[in-house]
């Protein structure tokens, strides 16, 4: 019963023998070595459209890789008050960027609006040299609070950023999970409703530790790769980061992956809405479901072994509110576990 | 014949053995799990004394970060002028540090000299606060050129450190091999002669991607956890750069490994040196050696198959120089042909 | 008529003077001249305490240096959310900061209270590594709201900071205007309430460019020398920064330029409250005023001549709201002209 | 005889003078006022060009601004070794820059060659993603060894730069004495010589406190406004720095005081060159001038009340070397003087 982070899963089964089969000889180190140029191709089959593609370990580091490369050090970025970026990651947006901030935007479920960026670059534009100018906009698929874009809404903020001259990023931690949901094709919900780059995840869905920092327009890229480097982000034995992404590209096992996930996760929200006392806070669009209930409960279901984390207050809500995730690594009886436990602590209570 | 780097080989069996047996189960992420536990219980043992230990990707990683722990934005670090840090990282530690300059030294061999630090602090108290501040000196383990510091060397320069109040910081990204040469313990190879801070690399010597930063004094490492995440260093599966550090401690793998390393170099030494027009520039003492020989050899060599770099010039030496590095993974046969092919050569030249 | 800010007056005929009597022979740059002595003698007199002060060409130098000395890089800074550094320094602390952040905590009036330091801290510590850590609290003085903050409140907010082992600055741009309201001690004002650093401000209050970063405990100021040298704000004829403060500390010209503005903003604020259609928005305790009018009547004063700042909205308000700053260079001439031209628009409007 | 630095030296009257009738009524701050506006106008005259002029209050911050607006933080720029830049500004540079590095380059007498930077960039870029990339070179006029670059070897340095897309800026400290010692225009010995980016000093040369930024290029100045907002060097009461820069360009009173220095530079040299062992270092051209002489003769000019720096050693000069600086404000009294007291003491010493 982990549902603290899908990062707290193994290594999905395929990705480890991918990672050994690409144990064979002497390579070039540093990107230099043939997986790496197919991981370029796969990925531009994948997206349909050129592109560049660079691996690194962490999501963090992708993110923080990707702001600094979008925005300059006096430059600001548009997103949401409790954005992974804002929240998440210990400065390391504002670090990688040479001190740009981060100006942050309200939102109920984690889905910020064309009308917020206006709002914010009017004020911004009004301050002159005294304030700083936001250069991009980076919103998180599935959000914070486990909810999606869709296209049209991506649409419609890509639209407002190139009204207003930003790039649009997208942390894609859980992209396939997204996409899962959403049912369109990668390019949709990506390129072609407006995003600049992608903050592309892996490691949640299933890798060792990969994540790819993906351009949809290569000139924006300019300068990455030493970026890259100096941020001691390039591996030296990149073949294994490269066998990662290929492989979970590969035979959609990232979308097999995520659908799996996202599946655990509807059913666990299914089971849960019908236990008295609990309360879904956001819709169930991904592999995460917020539930407010009582303090008795957590302390119950975590006495039996059940891991997750407390979120943050909720307002209008009295019970404390939980975050649960799936991987692609739980399973039913798992969750039947965990339902089967709230609904017996529910009834004591009762 | 890959001779480019140690960093073009594969990962060891055990070390990939180890990922393996690691992929059971939901653990707790960012370093939360058994594994990370019990490696600085391992390394407490290795090193014999108290430490703290943090595993990161790259070796780049490792030392711009614990450098920038040791140094703050407005002062110095000393180290060789041809030093990886200063010139094969992008800038990294200048990044890392907030801005704080490396102030770099001449040395035929890549190694320095206590009374070089003792000039370069007068010159710097000298110039008062016109001048950046030297907060510690970095020393490269093996070197750049391949020769190792014995443990006599490396007190007197950790005892002038301790006069300067300069901390004393081991890049180790060939840590092994130099232990391997010098025979001595890892104690004494470290902490004992002075060290602070140690960037023990695994990457080179039959790791996926692993190095650690090691503080012999835990003190020294205040603030270091969150400088590892704002850097993106921070793995959330850490149990799977844990598990690769253990079974590199684990029966002496990393030695035995370095002394293969070693003990190749050794030989292809010893091929070379009696070939006509070859000249050994540096000594042998690690896994990496520095030969001049003709352009029209190098060439040959080359365009038989073997990969390796020209290095850069030395002064009085008509002929270009290249460097030749093995790894544990090198075998007598790739020796024999490239010291065939460039007897060969010689032999049709003459 | 002119309200935009303090700092569009003129330097005052003292410390004008000051300047030009210090225009005299060859002296030490960089600090090593006798005024500069003076200056430290001459604070520690006025503040009753031991302590370091540093001149610096502007107030946002004053507060980036200042924060960049508490906080390191991974940390952060406690702040109101409309706090001048926050929205308009264009991101200077957190370049001086190396990527710190600012922590930002709503407020009604501009004043912050000890219990959103409480929570903040606590979610801070919560979220472990991932979240930056504060370690100081800016608070201004007089606020952005013209605002003060007595020494009670800020004892308050003192203690919350040593409960939490946090540095509490002070952006003390109007400093003089603050203190001339509450009468007490500069000392009452500062050290004795719990404030570590204060950037002292003299440019709005008559000066041509200088203010003043002053540690009450002088140990914090370790390395301060040296960040100010690399921001570029070490003066080489340093003298003449020092002649202004002098000339403004002595014979109580700060206090006495102080009231003259505070009284300015009394009689205004007075005037303006009987005109209908005007309403008051704060307390007015210090130099500027921040009222809510009609469009048409701040069209038509601007129509007049009169220059003044539109201020951010407030909610409830139906109107706009304007800032007007007095200075000690404001003449009741230009109030009554002010206040005339509001009325007659008010009366025609009616 | 204060031969220290020129930094030592007052205020010219003609600039104290212009602050003064400066003081006149309220203005708009941060540059929006008309003395601002008249200084762009002037400068336009001057160089003869259409150009962007942003004044600032240090010559380290106008360099370390200038230089951060050229080259991005995973950048380098390319100077002579003991460049002011490189060693007497803390690290400014690679502050205002985000961590580039600087990339120096040795010289006999300060002045560095086009050969040099290409070097410099064969190595760099053959050095690939590992190694940082030039994106500017920096020179100093007069250089750091009082020598002067003439518009022809400006312009040797500035083709190299356009053949590798290289920017060329200029530390201009002492711009006005060399400009004075080589009599052709401020356009030809700037612009029309290749520099793109000129700190032009005023300080030095006897201003209060005040240099420009000028971009010869107006386009090359994106971003300029907010990076020198954020650094803290935009003036509040802007019309006091360019009241200085106006004065000091008006009526050629810049290459007045510079013509004056030199001229007192020059006859301090043909003073010394004639007492036994005293030897010039370097050729007199600007205002400094770099003398080797016996201990016993340093120490007893500076018992008598003389001011100066020992400097670096110079190889194969068995005596110490010391800087000489004259300044607009030197008189034949002081020169005479000191030229005596060395005259004397070698005298004695015979």
């Amino acid at each position: 019963m982990h549902f603290a982070s899908d990062n707290t899963a193994t290594i999905c089964p395929e990705i480890l023998q991918a990672i050994a089969d690409a144990n064979q000889g002497s390579v070039g180190s540093y990107g230099a070595d043939a997986l790496t140029a197919r991981l370029t191709a796969h990925a531009k089959d994948v997206f349909e459209t050129d592109l560049a593609v660079y691996p690194v370990g962490t999501g963090t580091a992708a993110n923080a890789l990707a702001l600094a490369t979008l925005v300059r050090p006096y430059g600001a970025v548009l997103c949401y008050e409790e954005a992974h970026i804002a929240t998440d990651e210990c400065g390391a947006p504002e670090f990688y960027m040479g001190g740009a901030k981060l100006v942050t935007l309200p939102s109920p479920d984690g889905l910020i609006t064309p009308m917020q960026i206006e709002s914010a670059m009017a004020r911004a534009i009004d301050g002159g040299v005294h304030h700083v100018l936001p250069e991009a906009v980076s919103i998180t698929q599935a959000t914070e609070w486990g909810t999606v874009y869709d296209p049209e809404r991506i649409g419609a903020i890509g639209a407002a950023c190139r009204r207003r001259g930003l790039h649009l990023h997208m942390d894609g931690a859980r992209f396939a999970n997204a996409l899962a949901h959403i049912g369109c094709s990668p390019a949709e919900l990506s390129w072609k409703a407006g995003i600049d780059v992608l903050s592309f995840g892996a490691t949640k869905n299933g890798a060792l530790a990969a994540e790819a920092v993906i351009f949809f327009n290569p000139a924006l890229a300019a300068g990455f790769e030493r970026r890259r480097k100096r941020a001691g982000q390039l591996w030296s034995k990149m073949r294994f980061l490269s066998a990662q992404l290929i492989a979970y590209l590969e035979n959609d096992l990232w979308l097999r992956n995520a659908r799996h996930a996202n599946a655990m996760a509807t059913s666990l929200a299914k089971g849960l809405r019908a236990i008295p006392g609990v309360r879904l806070i956001q819709a169930v669009q991904a592999n995460e479901i917020f539930v407010a209930m009582p303090d008795e409960m957590i302390e119950a279901l975590q006495a039996a072994g059940a891991v997750f984390y407390r979120w943050i207050d909720v307002a209008g809500e009295p019970n404390p509110v939980v975050r649960l995730v799936t991987s692609f690594a739980t399973t039913q009886t798992e969750l039947d576990r965990f339902i089967g436990l709230a609904g017996q602590h529910a009834a004591i209570a009762a």
